[in-house]
């Protein structure tokens, strides 16, 4: 399979997930030195997903609650990323931000990924509501994007349409937390999972 | 610290888990690189850390029960593992096996790890019932210790007491699945974390 011929890598991630925010700083360009795109796609891990698996919040979990909060401070230290702890967490909805990404992929998936990236800054490292407009219509400015054309689109209720065939379009998928990602048909969970798809682009499978 | 001073790596497993297995093969010869001892404990995901977290078997789970059943296989192939899916699994019980593991290692624990070793080989290479008798006999015999001498401290209970002392410690620790380790204080979860476990020796902690 050439780089010309491959399919794009699906990146998967809730933007409520420390780890979905650690990975989509690093996913494109780990794809680009295999000269691989990335797709990338909001879904809902707390809102969706964990229902169907009949889970509660990770974080509400005995002994692993305690223990991813720890895990993702402990990667930033070593990483050097920015990351607070949005005092909005685990309750902050990450619905309208879904939302607002899925309206801006169907538009310019490359001014998306910067509403995500800026989404993402703004409540993991300012600590902001990012379901409140205010924030987000920022986000959507910075991106180069028009927020009164993303309030038309949602009085006509197409975000919310986009958001929610992605969402179910994942679980289809088996999608089932933050980050998630599919390369050439094979999903890897996880942020650790980071060097083995690089391994796995390396050696073209096993 | 220095490695004289170190404490040693605390390792923790089910005798079932897969990933537990495939982290069995990597862990003393990782740590020995960095001048680190490594202490092995057995303990019980599915019949004690899932009841106290309130889940099901992992494997049951929709959605990430047949992402881990892929996972491990892909493991498998890429690094060349033996590995067979036991036809016993996951209704197999690892207590038997964790209880002559706990008795062995008060024992020599050299001895235990090796007694480990064909534990985890009986299983997921040979596809036997590690539960069984005749499995484990053999199990201890090749490990240059004593069938009689285990069933002598069976008979009073003693596998039994230590086992359980030893998942009662985990739970106490905060481990909720296998592989687990803890070093330097520092809990990491998952075969995953190996790269990452070297990683922090290689820097001595972030």
């Amino acid at each position: 399979m050439t780089a010309q011929t491959a399919t794009p890598i699906q990146f998967y991630f809730d933007f409520i997930s420390p780890f979905g925010y650690f990975a989509s700083l690093r996913i494109d360009d780990l794809a680009r030195r295999y000269g691989r795109e990335v797709e990338w796609t909001s879904m809902l891990v707390g809102v969706s997903v964990l229902k169907v698996m009949g889970l509660p919040p990770i974080v509400e979990l005995p002994l692993k609650g305690p223990y991813v909060i720890n895990d993702a401070k402990r990667y930033a230290r070593q990483h050097q990323v920015a990351f607070e702890r949005p005092s909005t967490s685990p309750t902050s909805r990450p619905v309208e931000a879904g939302r607002a990404f899925a309206w801006a992929k169907g538009i310019d998936p490359a001014a998306a990924k910067r509403l995500a990236g800026f989404i993402f800054s703004s409540y993991f490292v300012r600590c902001l509501d990012i379901s409140e407009d205010s924030v987000l219509s920022a986000c959507v400015r910075k991106a180069g994007l028009s927020w009164p054309a993303f309030e038309a689109a949602r009085a006509e209720g197409t975000p919310a349409e986009l958001l929610r065939r992605n969402v179910d379009d994942s679980i289809q998928r088996g999608v089932f937390g933050s980050p998630y990602f599919i390369v050439d048909g094979e999903p890897f969970f996880g942020l650790e999972k980071l060097p083995v798809v690089e391994e796995w682009l390396a050696a073209g499978g096993w």
